[in-house]
């Protein structure tokens, strides 16, 4: 690929941007908002001009909604031989383009999974997408050469590219991301008015399920809004087993021990259902999740502690796959919680105990 | 306290007795299990002997289902002054024990906040109350004495009181322990049978919503068990909360715009509750919920990288909050959010940046 643009340069635009140019691409920056292009331009991420002939791939960053027009002007331009966008949905978009008749088979839907809490050009960076997941959407009509063309661009930008139909794109995110956020929305609400003496006994399982209950409602209500009927497909199937354990959860409670027996396993279903979908999320690098074994240390709170720590962890040659920081409540110290393969964590827990560290497995 | 008595020497009892024995109390251990008190007390927990006169305090660390019995046999042989007792719910047992005819005012309900994955004797440790919260549940009947000594007890474990009465423990366990331990089986179960191209798209917020799903059934089931009605009032509204979502997703689909703005209302009045119940969660040491700003570094997926980094955050003096590990799937790379006080952000950026460190801030 030589030549590029992208139209919108805020956040997502300015970082292909980016990533293209710094990977030797010409990219041409066009956005509604002058000043915008001025700063991606002035960051390096392209050419504030009018391609003379049209580039190879036109990336779209701009808001769903304003996808199908946007393509409609560019293409009567002739801006580009193929076209794509970076959309959280997809099947709403390819809907209006079709219904604008554009020219689908020079289209290719695409998203990719990547982000930052920042918005604008200046919050663009050219590796934003490395090791991400960038799905593209190739409609019936779309053809080889388009999809060639994303395909090199997400290569472009390090990302890792994911084939899929629109309409399964849009489920898929509906099941791992927008029904999950809120879920964790619908617990936390129930917080709402709990007593202080309620939430002083809060610990670090119902501090995870509810961690993202604390983002934007708008940004929020704008994502949902473009994928709202998936949403709540998964969400109706979710309402189904919860009155299922609801139900359980009453059974359980009764005197009558037969019915306490049905109860029990309402209840076991759901949780032997949820152990099932847990595993099947993937680990790090895409593997399936692992079984990392938790390797607890106490540390005291104070700056130099974790360095001194993960000095020993280094010398110890373990490698650290995830950590999580407990501070309990009034406790005086913290408990770190080193995630290490199973096979190591005898080696790292001697180790740090020879250290001098408390290890408390 | 002088004097006291352990009744059941799994994971919790034999961590009360190590404690009390650790701070010069003298403890004497019991169980049906002679193997089980045998090795509590070669562990140094107490002496495996029956008190020559009642002791001040014992504790019944049995069963949920078995604290009524035990408690009468016990106070039939004049054990102890007071008893107290450690199970996860309060207001059964206490309902029991009335039943039974026992003398409620010698008695005191507990439950500390504290376990660990491993049970039995052996996992015992004299620090496992460490600025954990131990609710006392104090019936009507329950004389000063009593709740004094068991104060003192918890003050020798060094663990935070929390004084409640037994209903109202056991409906805070239900809402911030319980009923999240439901919800994320419920949204892990969606997940089940989820194609390998959706959960691929994963990231971490279904992650954390999710994590606790990978949970023991049985141990839940037995949990959920004594403390059913009150977990299902908790999901009953959580429930209706659910319905208002759906529908309003539906009609944040719909193509009258009247109809979307009313849905767009319903999840954002969610959403907003959502909000304000996170915000409830107190934070480290019984804070509110503290703002953290992350600062993003990427690091190398490889030992010794996380010890450089900590070096050279220790050199900075500045305090790190809470620690994220980002491994996005397919990324050589990954990223640490390190989480401070907003205040610490920017000189922790500047110091790591000097450092070499690639800080995406």
């Amino acid at each position: 690929m030589r030549t590029a643009a992208v139209v919108g340069t805020g956040l997502i635009g300015t970082s292909v941007a980016l990533a293209l140019t710094s990977r030797g691409v010409t990219v041409y920056l066009r956005d509604h908002d002058s000043t915008a292009v001025q700063t991606a331009a002035a960051m390096g991420a392209g050419l504030d001009a009018v391609p003379p002939e049209p580039v190879e791939l036109a990336v779209l960053a701009v808001p769903p909604g304003r996808i199908g027009e946007t393509l409609k002007v560019v293409q009567a331009e002739n801006l580009a031989l193929s076209y794509t966008d970076v959309a959280s949905v997809k099947e709403q978009p390819l809907h209006e383009i079709e219904a604008l008749g554009c020219d689908v088979s020079r289209y290719i839907g695409g998203h990719p999974l990547a982000g930052r809490e920042r918005s604008g050009p200046l919050a663009g960076r050219a590796d934003l997408f490395e090791g991400r997941p960038w799905v593209l959407t190739p409609s019936r009509n779309t053809d080889t050469e388009t999809l060639n063309r994303a395909l090199e661009m997400v290569s472009l930008c390090r990302a890792v590219p994911v084939v899929m139909a629109p309409r399964d794109h849009d489920h898929a995110v509906a099941l791992v991301s927008h029904a999950p956020h809120l879920v964790s929305a619908l617990m936390a609400a129930r917080l709402e008015y709990a007593r202080d003496t309620d939430t002083r006994l809060a610990g670090q399982g119902v501090r995870d399920v509810t961690r993202i209950a604390g983002s934007d409602p708008q940004l929020w209500i704008d994502i949902l809004g473009a994928n709202a009927n998936a949403v709540a497909d998964v969400l109706a199937g979710l309402a189904a087993d919860l009155d299922t354990v609801v139900g359980s959860l009453r059974s359980l409670a009764a005197d009558d021990e037969a019915k306490r027996d049905v109860g029990a396993r309402g209840i076991e279903g759901v949780l032997r259902r949820g152990n099932a979908g847990h595993a099947r999320i993937p680990g790090k690098h895409g593997q399936p999740a692992a079984r990392y074994e938790a390797v607890p240390v106490v540390v005291g709170d104070k700056p130099g502690e974790l360095a001194r720590l993960f000095a020993d962890v280094g010398r110890a040659e373990v490698n650290i796959e995830d950590i999580r920081i407990d501070h309990a409540q009034g406790r005086p110290a913290g408990l770190v919680e080193l995630q290490v393969d199973p096979t190591r964590a005898e080696a790292l827990t001697v180790a740090l105990r020879t250290g001098g560290w408390t290890v408390q497995r």
